[in-house]
């Protein structure tokens, strides 16, 4: 499992996420978009961790998560209604041991510490998990969000740590084992939404001004259908013929 | 429920603490000696919750705690032999709701950042909690430890939450209730205590020079014995005789 920071401002911050990382044993960590000074100085600050310094950088969301057959959003769901399933955290572990045990990557993505996670972050997003704050105080610090959630999986999911190795392991010899009814990646759904997209306009489906909101409702439509890779392949070569009849 | 922070240092991580508290629904901070220009930093600061505001400062962890039937130490146990039970943190809730269903009422004990609770300030605790982190990176930040434990008994201590409120009740009116079966608080411990120890003192049971580690060593056994109130009360009516003997 991963852990994406998306444009984190405050390098208190990312160094709290990477130690609250050390802490509870996890190793990969992506970042977002970062505001490049603060970035530098979270980096070489005296003890970060190990990990801080091996982080991946990312320009966007999508390329960050391209990898990942299940990305968990994570905020506060208070202010707008989710366009996706919202799961409890102390609920969320077998969520993701069902995917690593199926051989995918998950990603457990934070957004900036004012703003949150952003409607188009979110559509990249195939479920929202909900820290059970109080209705009073709701939204919490980005630190200490990504303790909680750490401490969360961590222990309750001892299967999702014998999961995670085993799904590492058959991601490693993809070759041996049968990748094709792994969940399809974020990056094949990615693919997809745009042939999709350019059939879309190739069949004249919509006036240009709904192009964007369509393509935010399929991104989210995709993410819904929790697509094997074989049908996510599938249905891209489908669409790919589509679109070639149309353009000739 | 309380929580107790002992000389906390940064104001940033006393703000934590507060946030977590307020977004995990827990109201009462009591905070032992602390920096005081920092201390003053930390509740002026903007967007400092009510409960910072409304902390009670102590001069001692004995008096922060001396209404508590259970007090609960934390930090990490890896360089010093625990002198009292401990306890992992994904288990820890049951035995809160025990104490505060039999009407005590129960601290959470955070020592500073840097060294964390004193020998002698765990005296003063029946038991410890550990946070289950990698032995790597033990050691966890103030504000996200906070926020781990308090996440923890948040979210799975439903029992404890009736409890406490059950028990509130019970405490706030303790004429109808049976206070002396409750458990005996960290106050009537410290006074048997004092007055064991002059005991002792008065019968020469130990040379001088031995007399703090028997003092620390009764501390601790006291808090064993998981007395009531009543029995607190009634092995103190027995050692005050036997001092009025001894001296006479």
């Amino acid at each position: 499992m991963q852990v994406v920071l998306v444009s984190p401002r405050n390098p208190l911050n990312i160094g709290a996420a990477a130690r609250a990382m050390a802490n509870f044993g996890f190793s990969r960590l992506a970042v977002v978009a970062p505001y490049a000074p603060n970035w530098r100085e979270a980096r070489s600050a005296v003890g970060a961790p190990e990990l801080l310094r091996n982080a991946r950088e990312y320009a966007t969301l999508a390329e960050a998560v391209a990898g990942c057959a299940l990305v968990i959003g994570t905020g506060t769901v208070t202010h707008r209604k989710p366009e996706q399933p919202v799961v409890k955290l102390p609920v969320l572990a077998p969520e993701i041991s069902r995917c690593l045990g199926r051989g995918g990557d998950v990603a457990l993505v934070f957004g900036p510490e004012k703003r949150g996670l952003t409607r188009d972050d979110l559509s990249y997003c195939h479920l929202l998990v909900e820290i059970p704050t109080t209705p009073e105080q709701p939204s919490m610090n980005l630190g200490q969000a990504v303790a909680v959630c750490l401490y969360e999986l961590a222990t309750r999911a001892i299967e999702t740590e014998t999961a995670a190795a085993a799904g590492e392991t058959a991601a490693g010899r993809s070759g041996e084992a049968a990748p094709q009814e792994n969940p399809a990646t974020s990056a094949t759904l990615d693919l997809l939404a745009g042939v999709i997209d350019q059939v879309m306009t190739a069949a004249d489906y919509s006036p240009p001004e709904m192009r964007a909101a369509n393509r935010h409702d399929l991104r989210l439509l995709l993410r819904r259908l929790t697509l094997t890779e074989r049908d996510g392949r599938r249905i891209l070569r489908l669409f790919r013929r589509v679109l070639w009849r149309l353009r000739r």
